[in-house]
């Protein structure tokens, strides 16, 4: 590792990264990712859309391509997610992120993604990290789900190195024993990672807990752990979604959990 | 389990535990616990406990029976170690807490300490939590290592059964393939036990993080996870201590701290 | 660590452990335990004991004393259970192996049994472990669920320290990710135990996989590590087990067993 | 998951799939496939080719396309690696084995290859398997690091369900807090997919240990769990070996390793 290091090898504090996406500043101000785990309809999307950009969210985001354990299980819409993604984000002025899976698809969602992002599933898939490092556009690299802190940097390291600097972490937890939640937030990751590098740090509680109540708690907590933004589950009728829909807040929990992020938020900055 | 869920078998929910230590009341207001790891002289904790005290700790904390992994590292002081531990708290109006690692030795410990604590390496000592369950004194309740939350509650559960109702769960971090953390501070299972559970819930940055520096950071977060306190280690002269020179804060640093989380709890309360 | 080690700090080599149980040799010959995992009854217990030691089991084991995750779980029969082992051991020639999990029980379990046992929870209860450094009698020590070979060594360490050198070790399964066992045999804890020490090396395949039908694979497998020997539950009717039902042989799967145990025995034997 | 598994949905039993590699049949006689790490020279090659089919391996292994978590690491001799390793399979009649990364390469490497290993790091990446599930060609598929049995045989079905039935899968090591190995052996893995699958099933006791001196007792303990054969780094000078040094066994430790081997898999034949 040296490139993703806050202290370059000359001991010289590298500047922290700032990724701009026109309206929105992830590095510099705090962002909300939020919306549904899969794209599923054209209502669907933009109905969310609407309910997070009123609320307050930054970056619209949706799956289209999904990894899926299973052969068997829903695999996503494909291009035709993104483009209700991409319309979607456009009406709201979203940014939208979105995850490839597959390097031969970067073009196509590179197309429509403002950011594309990397599950934990792929953090050891060098291949699309390198790939990802000829871009410029913004990617965001989910921790693998045992990941240790030096696997992830690393992971991070192959993208810079390739060339591109615009490089987003986010903690997604890890897998322990624990079984009443689907995985376990690693809040003291997102403080280490803070501290030894320049990158931003989103946190997602959603896929962490898997569980809507423990979401509110998790997201100002992270906060106070220094997290640069939340990336949030949101759908307009969860018990109805096609994947994930323990974890999915509805449109007016989401509006409720924003408040009490831009309060802590605000202390935050103020405590700093 | 039943005792120890906030909602009892017949569906009532049943009230917050409060411990009442005199001047300060575990569940009811944050309360900070600090000393050092091990009690190594009478100066060493009478400095300490002059400077916790000072900077806003409610509760003094210090070892005198230490658990350790092999059986050739230091053990602690015994019952000198507790003499000074109780003469450092009496002088400056600090309840203390230690740790009873050996059942037969509860007596003598109860005659000092104002909370026992089980360590995470005795979690599962069921004879060990019944006899404290025949106690009215408070027990605090360290989660074992990678004990889930079932078997944590479960663990309580015993003390509560015997007869015990004043018990407080620590979280300390569990073991995960993490190595720039000595263990993993599981911020989640605080937000849980607090749903599902009446008893106050305190978090121990400084043995799950192992290093001083993410100390702020972790308490910060652990506050807005809806702890009732922390448990941090404190030592007039790190580098010097006997055991867990790496995690344990200066005085100053304390104080630096204690600024903090004054703020933050009481932006916590406004919040909530 | 020291004392266990095979090789001692100048660099002599310590003899191999040998347990001389009267009929059996632990460290010497090829030994399994045998019997159920709960004393229930005298008559449970004398059915097995005669199927057990009819198919060549060197050992009888039965818990009397059950430590159990949750307070309202059977907790073993007691004095009686230990009655009912010993008279079923003296009957049929067998000695007898039980758990001790409350130091205080230690003298009365003596007095029944031949090899007092460690169970995976207590191994981190040094007080437990340093009172049984004070008898003669042999300790089996089993590894807790997540402790490294160095801690599981250490432990060791604590009842050789205290002056009883008649220590076996156990591997009962280190707890993983895995849902579909109960736990992980760590088959490579014993390759490594055995070079490292002087000391006799059990394995648990009963608790590890808590499945009947891997228990024959796993054994074999055991063998070839170069384990000392096997501990197996066994039971005159599983179902209708008070504890552990799916991992309990019948006596009948037992005898089938142990003759692929002794073929293989023999052949490792050759072997080396 | 359904075409993995031995009992069909109909409940039919499945055949055991066997993999003719003309003169090596996996899946029907036990098979050593043997060689260096990374492909370093054509005279390393070269030699631990001659060495290991000597000793009687039956297949040849060596990686080309290395997947390291450092970006700055020896990735590997990419396509003048596979000639190497091809001319030596051709000279000693050894069929060869190569990892493929990048799902790009796998024309290339099916052009050299017998059969194509995917990586513990790749077991997730499911483009990957879907364009081996379209080949014919064996595909080796490793388990990852932590991996379930369930999402490893999941990650099969993804290949047998495009189309390609020639599958081995590979127990190398999953990831435990131990630090004396590199990985935990889970031979408990090799038992529950033997009992639930048809699939051939291969250890790979070099990457779990990660230690030359556990191989050998890991090796025969594997067989006895019903492995369907082995994977074992071999080469020429393990000190200078540009990856993985601590775990290459010598062509002479090899030949001795494969004595005992096969004296094990005879017994085991007979035995069952």
């Amino acid at each position: 590792m040296n490139l993703v290091l806050k202290k370059a090898d000359n001991d010289i504090l590298r500047k922290q990264t700032i990724i701009d996406l026109g309206g929105v500043q992830i590095g510099e101000e705090f962002v909300v990712m939020a919306g549904p785990c899969s794209v599923e309809s054209e209502e669907q999307v933009r109905k969310t859309a609407a309910g997070v950009k009123e609320a307050g969210a930054g970056v619209l985001r949706g799956g289209a391509y999904k990894p899926r354990t299973s052969p068997y299980s829903f695999q996503g819409l494909g291009e035709v997610g993104l483009e209700y993604l991409a319309a979607a984000g456009k009406k709201h002025h979203l940014p939208i992120i979105t995850e490839v899976v597959d390097l031969r698809d970067i073009d196509l969602i590179a197309k429509y993604a403002d950011i594309l992002q990397i599950g934990a599933r792929s953090m050891y898939n060098f291949p699309l990290l390198l790939e990802l490092g000829k871009l410029k556009k913004p990617v965001m690299l989910k921790r693998g789900m045992n990941a240790t802190i030096a696997e992830w940097l690393n992971a991070a390291e192959y993208i810079l190195k390739n060339g591109n600097p615009n490089v987003i972490l986010c903690e997604r937890g890890i897998r322990t024993f624990e079984t009443y939640t689907r995985n376990t937030l690693d809040l003291s990751a997102v403080v280490v990672a803070k501290k030894l590098t320049h990158l931003p740090v989103i946190v997602d509680p959603s896929h962490a807990a898997g569980r809507a109540d423990l979401i509110e708690d998790l997201s100002l907590s992270a906060i106070m752990a220094g997290a640069d933004g939340l990336i949030i589950e949101v759908h307009p009728n969860p018990p109805m979604a096609l994947s994930d829909a323990d974890q999915q807040l509805t449109i007016e929990e989401f509006a409720e959990l924003m408040k009490k992020v831009k309060m802590t938020s605000d202390f935050y900055c103020k405590l700093k």
